[in-house]
């Protein structure tokens, strides 16, 4: 699905076009031109190519379902793949939602698989004008990535918060669950700094390259890009971090609970094999043992045993074995 | 509450004006302005913002309760988020108070929720006049960060300082509620990180500016307050350090102790279990047993338990079980 | 074996030519010329030689079966070592094939071992043109650079899918096994560093050259590859991360696991200490013990220790032990 | 107590002056003034600061006992807060005393509490002349600075040879009180980067400055500290990793033990609790047991007791349990 | 031991002079002249010193048996303090020898102890010439630095095959002097990287100066140095964290060894206890036992207590204790 916008510097005015008509306009030095492809088909692409001049490999790889962020210079043209934040709070799920990009001169070309909110935020389909291509093709991407870039804040504030609440629940109780969850979210950052990661790569060579498609004017507002995916990668780091120590919360949670365990079962071996010897010794079968005959052997015997279990709880107790 | 200065650099006086007046002054090259808005209403929004012609997204940022800490350079001034330390030291907390800047070529507005002691220091809002508004407006902002950035240092020793009491303590008795203490301050210093580390790009942002606002010879000041926020950064990294030590040491602590529960148990069951054994072969019924009908048997078998007890006592002394 | 192919700019044709008849074109500026040595023999290295006139140390170093990458700038050309992955699905083995280039001003040489597929790709040894010959010797070795690369992506994503699904396994069952095939990740990752990582600093030691072989404007492309190396790092850095992981989680289960033992180990005494001390009690030989006389001391002595177990396993139970 | 030396480049000879004749020279190109002040009092501050016209924030800085490395660059002079090691091997403490320094045109004034050794052996206090005031006021205060940089590498030497003695000890014995050293290591190590990394930064500062009271061709020797204290900070660093390694076989053999001590305890039971079983069987009192009326049935046992014994031991040995 | 070498570059000739002649070739451009001093006495240094006019301090350096590697920048001549390794296979020692160096605007001072092979290489001190000395002093130094710099590449090699042979052993059998061999190995990395990283410093601190005795273009080559000692930087880390690897598996081996002993003692209590318990049962003096007066009493608790054994092997079997 098309959607082809073309704004007029000296009326000030934008009107829609058919995908047809737009070569007249990629000359015009006046025009900005702005194609939005959502979903497209091969006959899209068979359209889009000719209009413009893309390089078939460039096709292919807006194409794909999944590619790395990249950046390749074209006489003509920027080509950027860059990956949208698909935020589901609901599934929990990071998906990544691939936009390619074509800067040229005066135009730029924005092809989708997903009819994204955070796209239409930027130039909504379905309204008649779009206030930021009055700025040019150049902040009109800046304007895309910007925006696609500052999705990453809420959900990196939600990884973070939900490392927390892990944090304290395996300080209360250390089960494999909440390891699980942790490293569920580790990964997340992992997937996140290797979207980000090469994304903040590009926009790095986009302000080091001569900057062809981009006025050297605004070329400070791509910085402000680098900062903001510097930052992410910051807080994906610094979050990492809660999960690491998370993680070593764990480990002496669980070796806390073994020695919980194991002062158990000292106390009841402690207790229990001294009574049991005593009995032992009381059921040895030599003819002449005198407690054995004594009216007050077996009470005897009981409350030595007792006293025996009480010298030996209270021993420990102060000891602090428990 | 507004309080708004006007210094004249000819005159070398200064004067409170109403906010009608103001606009009078912001296009004399000879006047510096100083605009200090305390916990601001929407009336005072409405005052302000048409007076200097701030953009709406800069009001709605400044409302905000907490705004990660930002930069934007937009023609007429920069506006800037930054948060002031409101250090309690009775709740022990670490309580963060946003203060927003516009610098513009010669004023600069201050906008803050709470009627902190730090802002106070700089420019005091009871006081007639202000010593630093004669250097100008840039370098009055420089003094207004630079004096936020010096809050941090006090703040990091007492964190260091508590990690060190609970390393000590630690190394005494490895309690949960230390470990608990010790990433309560771990948390703490990611939280300091997390304002500290955009506020250092953000200065640093600032200098690489073409610096419409601040003056070429200014930039050093500026470039110092870079410096002291590097600095804070190595200080929580160096305080980490001693948490995660302290974590270490908590681990092999709660592993010494599991060794000496251990050594207990070994030490009854090694004792008690062949004392155990010797009692039931004397429990045992055989007819012929020669050692049963001597009268000396039963004393007997008791001094060759204690001599076994004995021996095994001495043994395990000497291999050092314990 | 060799393979000789000289592009002519002027009329854009490309022809094979024997070792001996290269000579005449090397001095000619219009012609591109490339050769392609496979598996090198001592005579093709003699009959190589003079024609460029190569040093000796790197036809040495080219020779061997495995060196480090590295570049050596000469006078009249570049001398490169690169590696190919070799990557074999099935062994499931990191292989690297050494390959030399020779970069001089309108030729390149090429040796390699091994017919790779990865070679072929850029120019292939059985067909009668190349494409990518027409770019020039520079953009030529780049291409060959490039691909190589590119190589490196698929194999980390491999491995670091690999290391995901250890982590689950080792989650389910911490077997050494798995350990080790962790660590055989490690090695691979490792590796890949030790031939990356040097490739990486040729790449910016070509790009801070003066370039006397690479025309300016082709050395973006050079720094498009040490971005990609730079990536591949990330990546593996990245892996590595979860393998460390994974590593942790191996530690946690095997803690886990010791717990579970000695859990058991302690139910069992808990029980079975306490009721065979009471069965000792009446197995001790007192003459008046009036239980043992009594009809129903047997039943009810049995139905005591019951109870006890009973109260035992409940007590426990509640409390958690178990 | 003050020590004022006044050197003239053209005599090229040095002199003693009282605070008050100083003045004069100040002005004069052709003098160099060092003033040494040893544990000035409030008087002494008094008598300095109208002369230079210094700062009082900076006295005040001075004044204190401890502050951290600091550079301020006033409009006649550079102030620099740096610390000296005061190396005391005896107490095995690191301890660093506070020097201040004021670095103008011609003059360096030196503030420091304590006589140090490392002052005296760049200008004696107490000898008519100092040779490196010859050079200018800039590298005289180099000198300063490089002596006390180079006092670090005999203690990072000896902290390092501290914590290797003491892996060595925790590879025999595992004792908490050389965890206890190597903890006091780590804070000594944490105490120097906290002090030597600021003034690293320092140092980098002040080459970054236009240089105004160093002269251009001086700058390399302050990039020399510069190099130094980095490796400085690089010997600490490798240091940690000694600490920590040893922490990690602290770890481990604390583990080792804890094998020990449960192989023991599960010889001991897997002996005795098979042994006590057959003396329990033997201590049934069924009326129909063979054994029980045999002659030979207690040796028998016994003999039995003994056999089983030793094949436990030989099966347990055999299988490596112990 | 002297051996001064002298190059005439318009004779292109070169002959051994003895040293007091040898001030007649400093002044001489045409001259390249090489000074060899094996294990310099004190008379040597005597002779040396007026020639050159090298400092006293320097002299004592060079003098010293272990100095860190250091550059420093005389007005006539650089001196350096370089460690070339001696690495001695056999011992498997790391051992470092000291070679000084003063490289002047037309002369190279070489200073070692001892008579070192991989010195030879570069200007045998037996043959009459020396092939690099044609081409000027700054790259005969380069090519001592170079050389020695390569050394490490073996080393590095056999350390880190060391480490992975290591891993595998601990894999198999976690002995503690397998720990003793890791710490070694990390101990020869952590003595690399001290002598390896000042002297990647230096050659980077060379390559800055305004580089009065090295041509302009063939600072590239010290570049190069530069690069290989980052390498071999590198190569140390990688082997490294192969060493922390192998400690990580040496912890989980000796946990997974605790498990195999507690899983032992628990099969042995599991089993041992409840039939003990049962021989205690019938051990009971209850006069109303109805199973001890029966005929199969004896043979059917025997029975029983087998089928208990077997009943706990089969459960235990099944739920996977062991």
């Amino acid at each position: 699905m098309f959607r082809n916008l073309v704004y007029n510097k000296s009326t000030k005015e934008s009107r829609e076009v058919s995908i047809d008509q737009l070569k007249a306009y990629l000359d015009d030095e006046n025009s900005v031109v702005l194609v939005d492809l959502l979903n497209p088909t091969d006959k899209d692409y068979q359209q889009l190519a000719p209009v413009f001049g893309f390089h078939q490999l460039t096709l292919d790889d807006s194409k794909k379902e999944f590619h790395l962020p990249k950046l390749d210079d074209y006489p003509d043209y920027l080509f950027l793949i860059w990956h949208a934040l698909n935020d589901n709070p609901k599934t929990e799920n990071v998906e990544n939602s691939q936009v390619s990009f074509y800067l040229g001169k005066n135009y730029l070309v924005v092809i989708h698989a997903e009819d994204l909110k955070i796209l239409n935020e930027v130039c909504d389909r379905h309204a008649k004008s779009c206030k930021v291509i009055e700025e040019g093709a150049d902040l009109l991407m800046h304007t895309y990535l910007d925006r696609m870039t500052d999705e990453y804040f809420p959900l990196m504030d939600r990884l973070s918060a939900e490392a927390d609440i892990l944090e304290d629940k395996i300080f209360e109780d250390p089960r494999t669950e909440y390891l699980k969850d942790l490293f569920a979210i580790k990964h997340k950052l992992l997937d996140i700094r290797k979207i980000v990661s090469p994304q903040r790569d590009m926009i790095s060579q986009l302000t080091r390259f001569e900057a062809k498609f981009i006025k050297p004017g605004n070329l400070a507002f791509f910085r402000d890009i680098f900062d903001h995916l510097l930052r992410v990668i910051d807080l994906a780091d610094s979050t990492r971090d809660i999960v690491t120590g998370a993680m070593d919360i764990y480990l002496s949670q669980v070796s806390n609970k073994l020695n919980e365990i194991m002062k158990k079962l000292t106390i009841v071996a402690t207790i229990f094999l001294p009574l049991s010897f005593i009995a032992s010794v009381y059921g040895m079968n030599f003819r002449f043992m005198p407690e054995l005959t004594h009216r007050a052997g077996y009470p005897g015997a009981l409350l030595f045993m007792l006293l025996v279990a009480v010298g030996i709880i209270m021993y420990t107790k102060k000891k602090k074995w428990w």
